[in-house]
C-alpha cells in the first residue's frame, strides 16, 4: 500500500539528455561546497539551547506558514493544525492528530516548492522511505519522532551535518542578541551571525513602536527623544551588531521609495510620532528618508544594505488579529524601482563602498527595472527572487530574465530566507541544481562553453555570496 | 495543389520524446472524459430551436470576433466579411464570397489559437482533409455546407456528439430565460444552464440602463425605485436563475476594486442614476459596492461568484458606434487585486460558503497577486486565464506561474468561454493536452511522479470544475 | 593556454535534436537574405568619409554603452576605459591599456547578448580564433588592429560585405543630412537613408531646446515664433528628409500618452516654452499633442511613424553631467498603451495609410496590451522588443507572448537598433536563428507545418520589414 519516496538523482534537470548530462556534470562539481546562508529567519535560540526538537509537528508544520497557509486555503482551520490564537482560545494540542491532517492533505503540495523541500527533508535528513499520505502519516511521524530524540538531530548537529559555513539570522534593532552571545560563550564554533533589521523602530505604524523606541534608548544608552538622537542610537546598535559579527542590514518596506528630508523635517515627523500623532503618510515619508540614511550609514560602517520591498503585510485582518503576523497572509503588490530608488542611487549608487542588495516579489520588474539598474550602478546587486519565488520555475524565470542584462556578477547567489533549519540543505540543493541546469542550457545552445559554465556555476553557488556579503 | 490538413496525434506536446511519451499517457487517460463547460457564451436559442446552421460563414466567421478582428487588423473592412453595421448600411451578403476572403487570408492565423481551434474543428468536426487556402476555400465551403444540412450537425446533435455533460450560458439579469425553459419543456436531456450576469443593471454607464432597470422591475414584480428595492429585485432574479439551474454569477468589471457603502450612500448613487445624473465616478463606486453585495448574496444563496476584471470594453469608438459591442475591440488593461480585493476578502474570504472565481487578462498578476491570494483565502479560486490567453503558450505560462504558489487545488480547471459551439471540443482538447504536457514535464524532471500526475490530470480535466461549480 | 573561440553552427537552437534539425533547415533557407536595417544609430559620417577605423578600442568599446556600462557596474571608472568627461578632465588615452582592461573583464559578458554579438564579430568579421581573455587581449588587439588598416575593413567595404540592402540612420530634425548628401554625391550605391527624429525640437525640456528651434527656423526658412509656424517648419523638414530617402520618423517618449490640443492651447504652451517658462507638465502635454500631430502628418506624407516609449533617460545624474547622454544610464519604466494610445488610435488607427510601429521595453505589456492592440487596429504594428531585449531570451519571450494574439503579420521583423556597424550581421544572424528556432518549435509541436514555417520564416527575416517600412 505504501508509495515509495524516491529522490531521483537527476531531479529538476531538463528532460533532454544533452542538457541533463551537462547539468549533472556542473552540479557534481559544486554540490558539496559549504552552504553560505546570508539571509534567513532561523531562531538563534535553537543553537544557544541546542535542545532536541519536541516532535515532527512542532518542527515541521507549526512554524512554517508555507505549509499551513496551503491547508488554510482549503478550509482547514488554523486552530486545528496547532496554530495558537493570541487570546489563548482552544487549539489542537494532539500533535499526532495534526500530523494526520497533514498526511491527509499532503497531496495539495504536489508540484509546489514546499512539496519539493519537504520530500528532500523527509528523505535526505530523516531517511524516510515512503511518501507522506493519509495511510503512512503515523508511521512517518514515529520515525521522525524517534530520530529527533537522538543527538545527531539536535540543532548544532544538524548545522554541522549540513556543512553550513555561515548562517545569518534576522534580528530587530532592539534585540539583545543574547542567544548569539550564548553561542559565542559556549565555545561551539558554528558561525551564526545576526543581521540588523530596524523596521520596528523605523516604521511609526508598527504596533508597539513607542515601546520599541524606549527599548532602543535603554540598549543604546541614548535618550531617543529626537531625530538626531534616534540616528545616534541606530548607529550605536549597528556598531553593536557589527561587533557581534553582523555583515548586513535588512529592511522590509512596502515601497522602495527613498527620499532625503532635512534633519529638521525628519525631526518634525519623529516628534509627531512620539506624540502618537503621526499619520500613515508621515510614517511612509520617514521610511523613505530612512532608506537614504541607512545607505549613508552602510557607506560609513561597511554593512551590506538589503531591502525587501513590495509585500502587503497581514492582508487578512481577521487572521492577523486572531493569530498575529507571519501567518501566510503577506501578499505581494506591484513594485517600482526606477523612479523610487533614483534619489538613493544618484546619491550613493556610484560609491563602491555601498553594496545594496535588492529583492523583489514582482517578476515584472526583473528585466524592466532591476537588471538594468544592477547592470549599471556599481553599488547595486540583485538578491535572488524572494519568498514565493525561491522555487523551481521561479528560479528559472529569474535567471532567464536578468542574466542577459545584468550578467551573473551583479547578482549575489542564493538566499534560503527560511525559518526551517532542516529545509536549508533542500533549498540550497534546489538552487544549485537549477543554476546548473540553467547554465547547462546555455552550453547546450552554445551561448557559453563548459569552461565559462564551470566558473559561473561556482560563482553562483559560493563565490558571489561570499564576496557580496564580505564573508 | 491541395495541402493536406493533418492533426498529429501528439500535437501540442513537447518535442522531447520522454516528455511526449508521458504526456500522451496522461492525455489518453482523460481525453474521453465528458466536457464540463461552466462558463461560456453559446446562445441557448440554438438548442431551443435546434435548427440547422445556415452556412459555414454564418456558423464560423460572422459570430467569431477572434476571426474577423485578425482580418480587420490587416485592413479588411468588417462590412466586407458580413458584419452588419447597426444603421443598416450595405454589408456583403454573398457568404461564399466572404468565405473566399477567409481562405485568401487564412495564413494570418498560423501559430494562433484561433488557427489551432479552426483546424481541429475542420478536421474532427467536419471531416475536412485539406488546409484552408485561397485555392481550397470553395471546396471546403461546400463540404461544410453539405454537412450542416444533415441531422447530425444540428445543435443538439453536436452537443451530444461532443459529450458535453453541462454547458453554461451567460445571461443578463433581465433575460427571461425563455430558451432555457423551452429546452426544459422540449424533453431533451442536454443540460444547458444559465449564469447570472447583472452588469447591465449594475453599471449605470451601460447604454439603456434605465430600460434595463424597468425590465428588472417587470420581471421581478418589484418596483425598482430605490437601492433597497434594487437589491430585492436582484435577489429575486438570482432565485429565479437558481430555479432554472444556475450555479453561478459573473461580473465583467474594469477594476476589481470592492468597497462597501452604507445603504444610504448606495441609495444616493442609485437615485442620481435614476435621474440620469450619475457620473462615471458614481458608476464605479456603485460597481465596487455591488461586488461586496454580490459576495454577500452568494454566501446566502450558494451561487458561485465569478469576476472578469481588466478589460477596456469597446476601445475602438468608431467600430463600437458602427457595429456595436463584441467586435474584437476589448483591450486588456493593467489590473490590481491585492489592494482592490482586500475589503471583499477580509469580509467574506474566510468563509468557505463563498466560492469566488477570479479571472484575469493581466499575466503580471499570476505569480505576484493571484496565486498568493488563492493560496491563502479559503473562498478564492483561480479561473483559467481568460480570453486571449486560453491558448497554447498562455496555458503553459499560467500553469508555470501559479502552480508553485497556489497548487492546482485552488484552481478550477478549464473554461472554454466561447460563443462558437463547434469549437468547444477543440478548446477542451487543447486544454487537456496542455495540462497533460505540463504534468509530464514535472514528471520528467522528477518533481512529481506518475501517480501524482494521474490524480492531478483528472482533477484539472474534470474533478476541479465539478467541485468548484457544485455540479 | 589560449582558449579557442568557436561559433557552433547550431548556436542558439534548442538542444532537442528534432527542434534543432528543423531550425537549421529553416535557418539555412534565410540566412543569406540581404540585411534590411530600418532603424539604428550608425553614424552616416562613417560612410561619407569612408576612413579606416582608428583602432579596436575606438571601434568596439568606446562607442558601445552596452560594453562599458557592464564594466562600470563592476566599479571600473569610465575615464579608465576612454570615455571622455565633458569638462576635458583626464581620460585614459592608451587604447592598448583599455583593451587589456576589457580582456581582463570579458568574463562578465558570458551569457549576455553583448557577449554573443562580440564573439560573432570577433570570429566572423575579424577572423579571431581565440577567446578574449586577460591573456589573449593584446594578441587580439593586434590582429584586429592590423585588419582595420586594410581596405576591406573600411566602412563601405563592411557594408557591402555584410550585404546590407538598406541601412537607416537616426537624425535630428535640425540635422543638415550633409553626410547623407555626401554619400549620394560620392557615387557609391550603398543605400543609407535618414529617419526623422524630432525629439529635440518637440520636448521643451531638452537642453538647448531654443537653439534647436532657432536652427529649425534657419533650415526650414520659416520663422518658428508660433505653434502654427512650428508645425509648418516640421512639415518642411519631413519633406526634406523624405526627399533624402527617409521612409520613417521616430519619437522617444517617456509615456505613450497622446492627446490632441486645440491649436490655441498648443500655441500657449509653445509661447511659454519660447519664454523659457514652460513646466515639465507643459512639456509633457505638448509631447502628447505632438504624437497626434505626427500621426496626422504621417497619414499625409506617408512616412512610417515609430514610437519608443518607456525609457527614463539619463537616470544617473552624475554620469549625465560628467559624460553626457547615452552612457548606459537609460532605465526602463513601466509603460501603458491601452489608455494612453486610445485617442490616437481612435482618430487615426483605422486608417490604413498610417503605419504606427510601437516599441517597448516593458515586457508585461506584450500579451496584455500590445498584441491585442496590434491584433485589432489596421494601422498598428509591433516593433521588435527594443534595446535590452534584442537578445536571445528576450526574442523568445517576445515571440511566445505576442504571436498567438497578433500573429506574425502585425509585427515588422527585426530592427538591429545599433550604433556598432560590425555588430550588424551578428544581430541579424541571432534574430534569424531565434525566429527559425521559434518556428521550428511550433512545427515540432505540430502547431504549424513546415510549409507554413517557411513562409513565416521568410516574412520575419525579410518581407515584413520591407512591407512595413515601404522599402
Amino acid at each position: 500500500m505504501a508509495e515509495k519516496l524516491v529522490l531521483n538523482e537527476d531531479r529538476f534537470f531538463d528532460a533532454d539528455p544533452r542538457v541533463r548530462k551537462l547539468a549533472r556534470e556542473l552540479y557534481n562539481d559544486i554540490k558539496d561546497l559549504p552552504i553560505v546562508s546570508p539571509h534567513g529567519h532561523v531562531d538563534p535560540k535553537l543553537f544557544a539551547k541546542n535542545e532536541p526538537f519536541p516532535d515532527p509537528t512542532e518542527l515541521i508544520l507549526i512554524p512554517d506558514h508555507y505549509v499551513f497557509r496551503m491547508l488554510y486555503s482549503q478550509s482547514i482551520r488554523l486552530e486545528s493544525v496547532g496554530i495558537p490564537p493570541l487570546d489563548g482560545a482552544a487549539v489542537e494540542t494532539d500533535h499526532r492528530k495534526i500530523w494526520q491532517i497533514f498526511g491527509d492533505n499532503y497531496y495539495l503540495f504536489a508540484g509546489t516548492p514546499t512539496g519539493a523541500w519537504l520530500n528532500h527533508e523527509f528523505s535526505k535528513v530523516f531517511g524516510i522511505k515512503e511518501k507522506l499520505t493519509a495511510e503512512s502519516a503515523m508511521r512517518i511521524y514515529d520515525q521522525i519522532n524517534d530520530r529527533l530524540k537522538t543527538a545527531e538531530f539536535r540543532p548544532r548537529a544538524m548545522f554541522d551535518k549540513f556543512r553550513i559555513e555561515v548562517l545569518t539570522t534576522t534580528d530587530g534593532a532592539t534585540d539583545s542578541l543574547k542567544y548569539h552571545q550564548q553561542i559565542r560563550d559556549s565555545g561551539w564554533i558554528g558561525k551564526i551571525i545576526p543581521c540588523f533589521r530596524p523596521d520596528a523602530v523605523i516604521n511609526f505604524a508598527t504596533i508597539g513602536w513607542k515601546n520599541e523606541i524606549a527599548k532602543l534608548g535603554q540598549l543604546s544608552g541614548i535618550n531617543v527623544d529626537s531625530y538626531p538622537n534616534f540616528i545616534k542610537a541606530l548607529e550605536n546598535r549597528r556598531e553593536f551588531f557589527k561587533n557581534m559579527g553582523a555583515v548586513s542590514t535588512d529592511q522590509g518596506v512596502e515601497s522602495s521609495y527613498a527620499h532625503q528630508l532635512s534633519e529638521n523635517d525628519a525631526d518634525k515627523l519623529f516628534q509627531r510620532a512620539l506624540k502618537t500623532k503621526a499619520t500613515k503618510a508621515d510614517a511612509d515619508q520617514f521610511i523613505a528618508h530612512m532608506l537614504m540614511e541607512m545607505a549613508r550609514m552602510s557607506i560609513e560602517d561597511g554593512l551590506v544594505m538589503q531591502i525587501h520591498p513590495g509585500s502587503f503585510r497581514n492582508h487578512n485582518q481577521m487572521i492577523f488579529e486572531k493569530f498575529g503576523p507571519d501567518k501566510g497572509c503577506d501578499i505581494p503588490v506591484q513594485t517600482e524601482f526606477t523612479r523610487n530608488l533614483r534619489e538613493l542611487l544618484n546619491k550613493y549608487g556610484n560609491d563602491s563602498r555601498l553594496t545594496l542588495v535588492v529583492f523583489t516579489l514582482d517578476e515584472s520588474t526583473y528585466s524592466r527595472e532591476l537588471a538594468p539598474l544592477a547592470g549599471h550602478y556599481p553599488a547595486m546587486r540583485l538578491g535572488p527572487p524572494w519568498w514565493f519565488h525561491d522555487s523551481i520555475e521561479g528560479m528559472a524565470r529569474f535567471r532567464q530574465s536578468v542574466t542577459e542584462t545584468a550578467g551573473i556578477y551583479n547578482t549575489v547567489g542564493f538566499n534560503d530566507d527560511t525559518r526551517a533549519l532542516p529545509s536549508i540543505p533542500a533549498r540550497h540543493d534546489l538552487s544549485r541544481r537549477m543554476d546548473s541546469n540553467f547554465l547547462a542550457g546555455l552550453v547546450a545552445r552554445h551561448i557559453i562553453d563548459m569552461e565559462d559554465a564551470r566558473k559561473m556555476s561556482r560563482a553562483l553557488a559560493y563565490d558571489l555570496v561570499k564576496q557580496a556579503y564580505k564573508l
